[in-house]
């Protein structure tokens, strides 16, 4: 590669959900960090390729997102500045703030011993690593969830009943009776229909087959997107769902699976959504897209 | 990303035929490469990306694989050990060599004044660099062409008649009537139908559409891989139906578009085809998948 104008990033993914890292600590490698940038990254053939982008820069570098970032709200010292994968910019992601806290704590910008804040446009979330080790499991406080009316989804003319849980993005969780098979349930992911007065912004859509006690397998419809290998929101949504269903006390665990990947989901006495999963940063090096 | 076990790679594409290249001068680096790294490194989400991995190895260190590497083959002192992103072995790839090229130049490797030879398992490959410069264009002699008998190709009960061409391996070229859009041509791609006796191997199959006097564009579906955004030796084997159809003599030249990018294929008096293309190398850095 030539050299001009290069730049370091890592790429790394969570349960296959995948970033390119770009550090940026005091902001001055790319300013703005325009969309087109973005694209050209995450591009899977002419670029390194991702999901999204998730920009490591300081919350005191960060301007106008970086406002309002106080000891009060955690005193978080690292924004996870994140952008989807065409450019616009996104508030959170669940698998992404776990491959964010990988990367702080393997070079050595947080302490992974203790609980490490990291700023967001939803807010600082607080990551633990398990064991206090650099590459142990990263739990993810996902906040509150919202459960709202029953709603369905359909896929031609078959209809589900399903769960309408927010997690801070609007979720459908459906149900398949006993027996299913999730391999057969690719075509539902297609485009599945859902009720647009429920969802005015769309929704993402989750099918959720029950494997065990307090154990479920997924696959999930991300609302433009389609279908992905994981949503670590809809993960949580499904949680939810099946804890109500099986009217579980809270400070309860239940083992999500995804086909990218196994997350473990626990709704605390304190009715807060933690998850947990593995992040793996796999390769850094110098780019000049 | 921690450095247990971490190694050298680059990312680089021809026409956005993606490649990751795996930097091993004597071999000590990877020994035999197992098909299992090579499918680690080509997962799009769980690793770096690519239709395939290059490794970089002179030919001195290939053992097997080099031995009859003399300069009566051209003296290439590097050979493209060339695998398929499912971990299989392939003798050769025009989009793969030119990216080869590109960085071997850019590295050092090569010289780009002089004519490059490349050993690879399809016998050595010359390129030469456009303006003898480090990120000029790349021209790759890809043999002499076997045209064979005429074919046809079909998608459901729809027909059109093709030309067999051989490029080292087998293609089906069938032209679309004047007034055809490329862009509607996606569904023809997902699972044409060949002659099992003319294809007993199965086929590539090229859609064409002509622009204007040398000048064509064309979709491609590779056996084994499906619609892809460029075939190297799928737009000579376009290139040279293209010209027999014309009637064009030796020693001409055909513009041909492909989706990831333009080649400008040439048909030489002594009845070779030089090809012409583009090839970025867009990141380098360490991984240890």
């Amino acid at each position: 590669m030539s050299s001009a104008e290069s730049y370091a990033f890592l790429k790394g993914h969570g349960t296959e959900n995948d970033f390119v890292l770009l550090p940026d600590p005091d902001g001055s490698v790319h300013g703005e960090l325009s969309a087109e940038r973005v694209r050209a990254l995450c591009d899977r053939r002419a670029g390194i390729g991702g999901d999204g982008v998730l920009r490591v820069i300081r919350t005191t570098a960060v301007g106008e997102a970086g406002a309002g970032q106080t000891e009060a709200d955690g005193g978080a010292e690292w924004f996870m500045d994140y952008r989807n994968a065409d450019g616009s910019i996104s508030e959170m992601c669940g698998n992404g703030i776990r491959v964010f806290g990988r990367h702080l704590a393997q070079a050595g910008l947080a302490d992974p011993a203790g609980p490490v804040p990291v700023a967001t446009r939803d807010g600082v979330k607080v990551l633990t690593f398990a064991g206090g080790e650099v590459d142990g499991e990263i739990t993810v406080d996902m906040g509150v969830p919202r459960v709202l009316a029953d709603t369905s989804v359909s896929v031609g003319d078959r209809t589900w009943p399903a769960v309408h849980v927010d997690m801070g993005n609007p979720h459908a969780v459906a149900f398949l009776d006993e027996g299913s098979d999730l391999a057969d349930v690719g075509p539902l992911l297609e485009a599945p229909e859902h009720d647009a007065a429920v969802y005015p912004a769309g929704v993402n859509v989750e099918f959720v087959l029950r494997r065990a006690p307090g154990h479920v397998a997924m696959r999930v419809h991300e609302r433009g997107s389609g279908e992905t290998r994981a949503c670590g929101t809809g993960a949580c949504a499904v949680m939810v769902a099946a804890a109500l269903a099986d009217e579980a006390a809270r400070d309860t665990s239940y083992r999500v699976d995804l086909p990218g990947g196994t997350l473990h989901i626990s709704w605390t006495v304190d009715d807060r959504i933690m998850m947990t999963g593995p992040a793996v940063v796999l390769a850094e090096g110098v780019t000049r897209l």
